[in-house]
């Protein structure tokens, strides 16, 4: 099995995510900043849309930049990922732009739905008990001799994640506040590091669902989080229920200023806020920025909230919609 | 009064749009085209999301242009508009953008929401009765020496709406295939202008509602339509309930390949897609290419549809998604 790096916690560099870049940019969309008139007046508020990438969520940055770095002999071998999510969509469909195999591991319990689109991106999907989900890909791997692409815990993923920040510094350089989702801190940690490098008046905020706000208790006790799958899966906000790694938690404590938290309703909220003020759909592990804009009491000052996807339930949005309508 | 054009249908120029383009380009949102993972294999589309401007709707460039290209000390007087759509929120941002006055007409019959939503802009909204809605507009331009900023009729209006077709041959110069809505033709005046020029390869497609379908029956027969207010009233894309002008259809008849029509509930059935399948909002009038996408039986080929505005009811979307999910 090919990888980069490998042991002790090295962080990802500036140099890094300017090299993921260059490397990604055939294969994403450069989203822009969307100014919000509904801000209020000494926070002026901009989005990073990134459920505007081709499925839906920034996930196709690190899979590309991950996938992209594979030598073209050892990727021809083929990809696999484990992931239900948008990790999985991001590996098919890079794969598919690479014309190579993917093999996605998935559990019993997945919904359908998410399964067929995952096989839509040609992408064949092997479908294995929650408990054999990591062994199930690790014999792919083996017996195939292709790469695993990690969601999260990984240099090049991370790096790939980080041009979400190189962008905001590009397109916004005097940005004050910049507000990440956290989950498995892939995002946050890959932003965080291009902002500091190119915005380094900025505060980088990451933000979690209460329910799920083990990274933001981590950060303020100096400590790696060890929430329970259980504990971090009640939140609506399927996409932030991972738990940080070693190398991800590293970033977080070295360049994030503060980790914050909201609640369901505020994530409901800032749901339709989004549709009907900004006519973006965001899911709600995507919502957590624009509710934490609104309630965490923030600092003042230029504010980007990074929108990490908009794949969400249609019944759920439409509840939203009518209870605020 | 200032005007620059007066008299004979003068056709607007590529230079024209290249001047716009320069002219708002602090003013507006960069849209990117959206690659859709749905479309057919045969006919690859992208959207061109312009609910993402500031305002929620694409009228902020001919806007930016119209009031960009009025001499400062002119400027400086004001500008007015009658309209209760995204017309006069263009014109309110753009002046505010300015810092000059903007003075609103809208009629007794305008939802109280839009009213609001324009005052919040910083204009002066004056309510009069239907009929006498651009007699108290003139009235507003004799007293004040302000400008009249006409929602579609006028070169510099088409020039800033040009702006769409440039960054879509900028982006895409290989589109084989562009459809605009159309309601005052404005938009597909200016988009058709610089496709013509720049991606000469692709046809352009104007699409209306059946329930509107005046400019795609002109076209057809080869004269300005003649549709009633109230005729063309009856469809939901509230946006493209307005006839060509002279102008407007000048530029239809020259550089527009064909004009086809949707139903009511192709529309319906377009604003679901796009919220669920591309994580956008779109009002009705931004749905109708998407809608002709699905239906209308058009050319194969690489497509680009403009999605002109976003600004829906909340419980039309709400009741849509419901409906499909």
């Amino acid at each position: 099995m090919w990888t980069v790096h490998t042991g002790a916690v090295e962080l990802t560099t500036i140099d890094d995510i300017e090299a993921a870049a260059r490397r990604i940019d055939g294969s994403i969309v450069r989203t822009p900043l969307l100014p919000c008139l509904w801000a209020e007046p000494d926070r002026p508020l901009w989005l990073k849309p990134e459920q505007l990438q081709p499925i839906g969520a920034f996930k196709i940055r690190g899979a590309a930049n991950a996938i992209g770095r594979i030598p073209d002999e050892v990727r021809a071998r083929g990809v696999v990922a484990y992931s239900s999510g948008n990790h999985a969509q991001a590996v098919a469909y890079v794969a598919k732009l690479y014309g190579v195999p993917a093999t996605i591991v998935v559990t019993t319990n997945t919904p359908l739905v998410k399964i067929e689109a995952t096989r839509r991106h040609g992408a064949e999907v092997l479908v294995v008990p929650p408990a054999e989900r990591e062994s199930a890909a690790e014999e792919v791997v083996r017996e195939r001799g292709g790469t695993l692409v990690p969601p999260f815990d990984h240099p090049d993923v991370i790096a790939g994640q980080g041009t979400v920040g190189l962008e905001i510094a590009a397109d916004l350089p005097d940005v004050e506040v910049v507000l990440v989702p956290v989950s498995g801190a892939g995002l946050i940690s890959g932003v965080a590091t291009a902002i500091k490098a190119r915005a380094p008046r900025a505060q980088v905020v990451g933000v979690e669902p209460e329910l799920a706000g083990d990274t933001a208790e981590g950060f303020r006790l100096g400590r790696m989080p060890s929430w329970s799958t259980d504990d971090r899966a009640r939140t609506i906000a399927d996409g932030l229920r991972s738990a940080p790694s070693e190398l991800t938690f590293a970033h977080v404590r070295k360049f994030v200023d503060d980790v914050v938290t909201v609640t369901e309703d505020q994530i409901r909220e800032a749901i339709g806020v989004l549709a009907t003020k900004s006519q973006v759909v965001a899911e709600p592990s995507g919502a957590v920025t624009t509710a934490a804009y609104l309630h965490a009491g923030l600092p003042k000052g230029r504010t980007v909230a990074v929108l990490s996807g908009g794949n969400v339930d249609p019944a759920l949005l439409a509840g939203i919609l009518t209870a605020q309508g």
